[in-house]
């Protein structure tokens, strides 16, 4: 839909993770937006509102780190039910406050109006010294991520469950890592802009799940991927989750939505020095970009792009 | 709740019409958001997804223009029933791009998400040589508007009627100009530029209505205005409609709201330029910036502040 409007002065317009309006003194100008809507991207059963405003932010910054930039102000509007007491909407604000402090954005306005639904809308601009776009990618370069992946899926896995299961209860408590993956995210500021300068070629991060995230740097810059799965890292607590589930880790780490770590192609030569930059967050080689397009597993086996669509 | 966040770097932060960011070679860049939902600020009855997608983008550019600016970027997000069939979807996103040429801005991202309620929610940035804020009117300037008021809250009213009234389907028929204004609304880009450039000290649109908007400016500007009621410019058809009603013109121009015409503070000296500037659009002079707060009418009769809730 995006596609229809007229996108005329933007160096990069919609389609990546965020745009790149313009580029002055050696400074790209980026922009990016996400609407965050009560039972679908977030649950108040599971999420305190605080939560709800802290996660709004952080998700727009991840857009934004995903393109090597770094956040500088946002306009936020919220739509929420006037039946629902001040004190929650002042929490919400709080961890809109929170997460703008922590990430260094100033917020500059926005819109409060009454909803059914309570609705979180931020937009958010950024700037980048190079932005890296999905779309560079090139046979042979490297599939890394940051970080580890699935615990914010297998967080709301047993977030769901905790009503009536007592082992869920008992894996929240023992791997508080999976609810606050959950209820919060991260954003990698740091690692997006080590990997823009360190030659990273394509970058994207995995809100939706590795697996389909990264099959949108594949469309965009033509090519395809190996992953080897067995060395996809998993969050603190996945595996005891997937066995809990009967399910297999590799459903949440390949699939699993919300992690907001960062998938990069680099070139083989600048793996050390990106891994070195990063330190103290981890860097994973996981997979190898190849000339035939798709994601294939090490043994040829194709994997779906698609998330889970019950992890949203 | 919007001043509980760290506004940081922020030239202008919130509580104007748009936040004043940075400025650069003497260019200030500009940003506003606004969020419209379904059953608050339309009504999918009354306007059509085009109207609705048009008038999403309008009054965010009457932001911009009522800080003297031009737009430039947005960024457009929408929570839709996934019920709504895909042609009510690109309808919508035809009105969004509609407008966007109409206006000269370039729609670079922004995301579509499943709701209840549709929502639209718009971050718009602009740029403006000299903003105009709402704090500098002075006891002396005179107040002037752009344009004629009262016309969309006349259109709402007779919207509202038309299906049991046909007095009200009548009067929609002989003053198209009235739906016309409550479905689309209008921004005077052209316009605020002109006022800042003529040396306006504070401007405002009126979209919550005269009364309402002009009192922004006296809180913040620290001063009170006196309004000559009569002289205060009516759309065409308002007397009819107000007739109709058993209502006033005066509740009309003064306190009906989406007009999204501009509320100008000018030094006397300015105003035989300022109006020269602005045509073939009429700027009417309808009150002078007194010492003593407040709005009183020609004959000290005080103006309550409020806007009519149920225009909106």
């Amino acid at each position: 839909l995006l596609e229809r409007l007229p996108q005329g002065r933007a160096v990069v317009g919609a389609g990546d993770d965020a745009a790149v309006l313009e580029e002055r003194n050696g400074v790209s100008v980026l922009a990016t937006a996400d609407m965050l809507v009560e039972g679908r991207h977030f649950d108040l059963a599971f999420s305190s509102p605080s939560d709800v405003g802290f996660k709004a932010i952080a998700v727009n910054v991840s857009d934004i780190a995903a393109m090597g930039g770094r956040p500088t102000f946002a306009l936020i509007s919220l739509g929420a039910n006037t039946a629902l007491p001040s004190s929650s909407l002042e929490a919400l604000y709080d961890g809109v406050a929170e997460a703008a402090r922590a990430f260094g954005v100033s917020i500059v306005g926005g819109d409060t109006v009454g909803s059914d639904e309570m609705i979180v809308s931020v937009a958010m601009l950024g700037e980048a010294a190079r932005p890296v776009l999905r779309s560079g990618a090139r046979a042979g370069d490297l599939l890394c991520v940051t970080g580890a992946l699935g615990g914010a899926a297998a967080g709301l896995w047993l977030l769901r469950a905790a009503g009536h299961d007592a082992r869920a209860r008992t894996l929240l408590q023992e791997h508080p890592n999976l609810s606050e993956a959950y209820r919060r995210g991260r954003a990698r500021v740091r690692e997006g802009q080590a990997a823009a300068a360190a030659g990273a070629t394509a970058m994207i991060d995995v809100s939706d799940g590795l697996a389909q995230d990264v099959s949108h740097v594949l469309e965009q810059s033509g090519c395809g991927v190996q992953i080897d799965i067995e060395r996809i890292p998993a969050a603190g607590g996945v595996a005891a989750v997937a066995e809990w589930f009967g399910a297999s880790s590799d459903d949440l780490t390949l699939q699993g939505g919300d992690d907001y770590e960062l998938a990069i192609a680099v070139p083989p030569d600048a793996v050390d020095d990106l891994t070195g930059a990063m330190s103290p967050t981890s860097l994973t080689v996981i997979g190898t970009f190849t000339e035939r397009t798709g994601i294939a597993l090490a043994d040829g086996t194709p994997v779906a792009a698609a998330g889970w669509d019950h992890f949203r």
